[in-house]
């Protein structure tokens, strides 16, 4: 692309390093912005900065927040024996969207990934092994999507803690609520027939 | 959505104003920030404050520019008195890529649209007329898009002029080069019959 403007294509050059934004995208937020007052731009940026500089990680679960310790891990009325442990705070929101689950999270920051080459120590898998060793935690529920880096994240994980004397679960998989089974793949399919459950329980949800 | 943190929140909002980005990609992309050295976001808000606040358009043909005059108006070896208007800069970046023009350009920055409540006061026009009556101007190629509110700018920018001795053309609508005429629409496929061109000069381009 042939820029009129050095500033323009600075622009447009960093807008296009954020992922599934082309060159092309970048060019008709940026004119976009252009067209805007200026505010608008100023405020984006301002957001942007002040995410970037000043948001903290609770300590407890990891999860992204404003204070030491984030809402969910403060809130006196969670059950904290329960940790949801998943892959990222987008994971988090999702689960709590529910209102289904009333215990605490633990946010591992991503998938061992030898291809990406993110290992075991890249990921915040340490800091769940010491909860359990400490016996803070009766049960930890795997929510982490059911991918190759998945399963073998949750094997990593059960391996260091098996030897505790702990309830592991990992969340259902099974054909989705208002699905027709007809176009359901095979192994969703499979499992949702191995690990069928009494009726009357899914009464209750 | 439920957000952790009242910073993330507010980039997550910012971010989604823009054109074609939900409160998702939005949240992607933020997070994808977070991930990333503090430079990375750090540069992205100075290069969209700096091209918001300093950028400048080209006094004579309005096109987005660092300097008073932009490089093409500036340029001596190109054709001052062949105008080619067009709706906006990527317009003219598409243009410059194809090295067939060499004439000077005038941007527009929109097309008249009643039901977007832009007017011909909103557009460069008046700036292009007086041009044309100061003689400057021998040849006007209209270069908008083919929909409604295109026809209506190049029609209403003709009544303008049409009293000055002025030549005014349209670029070429035709099949593109490369596609199969079975699969060409009528409009574009008739328009190209009624348009032909001698042989010689197809040879030519």
């Amino acid at each position: 692309m042939d820029f009129s403007s050095k500033l323009l294509e600075n622009a447009v050059n960093e807008v296009s390093r954020l992922p599934g934004i082309g060159k092309r995208t970048a060019l008709r937020l940026v004119l976009h912005l252009l067209k805007q007052p200026k505010d608008h731009t100023k405020f984006l940026s301002e957001a942007l900065l002040h995410v970037r500089n000043d948001v903290k990680t609770c300590e407890k679960c990891h999860n992204i927040s404003d204070t030491v310790f984030c809402d969910i891990c403060q809130n006196t009325k969670r059950n904290p024996e329960i940790v949801c442990v998943v892959e990222d705070i987008r994971d988090v929101m999702a689960i709590e969207s529910t209102s289904q689950f009333n215990g605490l999270y633990h946010v591992l920051g991503g998938k061992i990934s030898p291809i990406e080459g993110i290992g075991p120590q890249n990921l915040q898998i340490e800091s769940l092994v010491s909860k359990v060793e400490k016996g803070e935690v009766k049960e930890l529920i795997f929510a982490l999507s059911s991918t190759m880096e998945g399963d073998t994240t949750n094997f990593y994980i059960f391996k260091q803690i098996e030897k505790f004397d702990i309830t592991t679960s990992t969340i259902a998989r099974g054909i989705s609520v208002g699905d027709e089974l007809e176009y359901a793949d095979e192994v969703t399919l499979g499992r949702s027939i191995v690990n069928r459950i009494p009726f009357s329980q899914s009464l209750k949800a």
